[in-house]
């Protein structure tokens, strides 16, 4: 059974700190929408579609501490839904959450009682069929991997990122439940550790063989060891297909096109925003420097040193072989695929 | 003035402990060979030409220690010099430094008073010729360095990586002495952080404009803000041209020949092994898990996973410009360019 990165109990949001794996394993409790949002703006919920649930729970909490009559709340719960939006720019499952949430309230007849209900009820909808979409990729994704396969995977794409199962590592757990062989090299994922902190722990628990390597190791092994594909989740997906994901996957697409790997992208349909052209257009979050020059409180660059910390990166849709949806693979050209898949989704 | 990474005085050799920057900054005494074998193969003192030095040094040390007759003092100075080679197997100086050093107590004629003082001065001549070289490096190199220049560069090939003055930033501390802008963005270099810990401190020292940034950041830097070249020093220089050089080097190389960037070796002869004929040959060291999973003791990754822990890699010589050498700027194919400029250079 996969971990769960977060779970709703007796009107509290429980949130997995993943700030403190694998060390412990400790969930913090959310008890009003600004814990939520503190949640994910100190990453200790990270993950594109993990961080879009904990929104909607986030303004669920909110619609708890809200009063008034219907007018004010739904004013009210707009402006909650900015706090929770303005946490974290890049992955655009938070938006989607949040949208759907107050569209759901703005549906719902009669007063805030009603509303709050129909609030938590979506909330719930969103993380089951978070699993439900994770579950479908990882059919229709299985059927690309090789059978035995060496994969290399990049930051945390896992159940922990998600609602349950995983994006990119719910498609290595379907293969292996199809009783292939797989052999996971995890990037450690510089600075943040997400490889080595999570992706690791997470593939330790289910038996799945997890090799740690640095980030700067990628192509060294692909040119000495080989590889049969890479595989990594994505935070936006443009219209065009050009993937927003965590920083350094765009070096692993390079590294892969001139290793004459496949790269693989494994979205849910909510991580697709058609309301954004292409990838350049996508805001990327530059992140706290301390993140790169000090370590649990203990510095390792000189004092002052400038620095650059992008905490994502574009990868152009001509680097990735598939996009593998829970409406199915998507090949390229990916704009026309895309914009069929999310017109036939359920996402309303 | 460019830090020392080593000095000899009063018959003991200093070596600043490169695992204590940029914190403090200690030099740790070495009074017998063992010493410096201990220094090399915990890195406290680590890049190429440097190691060359301590061994030299390591060697004097150990013919201090030693006495007998000229013939039991020239073997025993043969298993040290075999104890030091084996601390570290990647980098070619370590074996060429101690060659020589072998050599030249050959050819001394006399006791072992004699071939004492002969080695003394050769480990001397080492260091001064390895700094001359530098210098010979920085003079051609910064021809091809355009102004203002933005460079990319990889773990530490500077003054702390060689007697004095650096290779790779050698060549950007002479483009800067000759009046060009530059502005380098130090890669980090994991596991063992001397882009973060030491170039960072190096270049901030002499107010070279430098940015930190993690090594999976490499591809995006080039794609959204540009890069002039990309310089790195080497630890290994095949007869072909292949280069082993610190890990995520052939990354660097492989990103920056798909971004169209010149991607530059900064090289003294003493690197260049014609011994070896191709890359693939070229033994690479593989290190402690630890280096991955842990941080200054602290762990940051699950208990007993796997890991993968090259400390270098090889890059083709199809991906690099040009090599600067101190002979001048060798452009492909190398191999005989490298065979005239070694058969030229003044190494024995």
């Amino acid at each position: 059974m996969p971990v769960e990165a977060l779970y709703w109990k007796d009107g509290r949001l429980y949130v997995l700190d993943q700030t403190r794996l694998p060390e412990e394993t400790v969930y913090v409790t959310c008890s009003s929408y600004r814990d939520a949002a503190e949640a994910i703006k100190t990453m200790r919920v990270r993950g594109a579609p993990a961080i879009g649930a904990v929104g909607a729970f986030g303004l669920v909490l909110g619609a708890l501490e809200t009063g008034g009559d219907r007018e004010s709340f739904l004013a009210r719960l707009r402006e909650i839904a900015g706090v929770l939006r303005d946490t974290r720019p890049t992955a655009v499952n938070l938006d989607w959450a949040l949208e759907r949430m107050l569209a759901r309230a703005v549906e719902t007849l009669g007063e805030p009682g009603a509303l709050r209900a129909a609030l938590l009820a979506e909330a719930q909808a969103i993380v089951r069929e978070d699993i439900e979409a994770n579950r479908r990729m990882g059919l229709f994704g299985r059927e690309l991997i090789p059978d035995p396969a060496r994969i290399l995977t990049h930051c945390n794409a896992g159940a922990l990122a998600t609602a349950g199962y995983g994006t990119a590592l719910g498609v290595i757990r379907a293969a292996r439940e199809a009783g292939k062989q797989v052999k996971v090299f995890a990037g450690e994922t510089r600075p943040f550790l997400q490889g080595a902190r999570l992706t690791a722990w997470e593939l330790m628990r289910e038996g799945i063989e997890v090799v740690l390597v640095a980030d700067n190791m990628a192509g060294y092994l692909m040119a000495r060891e080989g590889l049969d594909l890479v595989i990594v989740g994505a935070d936006r997906v443009a219209a065009n297909g050009d993937v927003a994901n965590k920083i350094g996957t765009y070096s692993l697409a390079v590294l892969a096109r001139a290793h004459g790997i496949p790269f693989y992208v494994a979205v849910p349909l909510s991580t697709v925003d058609l309301r954004t052209a292409i990838g350049r257009d996508i805001p990327i979050e530059e992140r706290d420097p301390a993140e790169l020059t000090h370590f649990r409180g203990r510095r390792v660059a000189p004092q002052g040193v400038a620095v650059w910390n992008p905490a994502f990166d574009v990868t152009p849709n001509e680097l990735i072989t598939a996009l593998i949806t829970d409406a199915g693979v998507l090949k390229p050209p990916f704009g026309e695929a895309l914009r069929r898949a999310v017109g036939s989704g359920r996402r309303e």
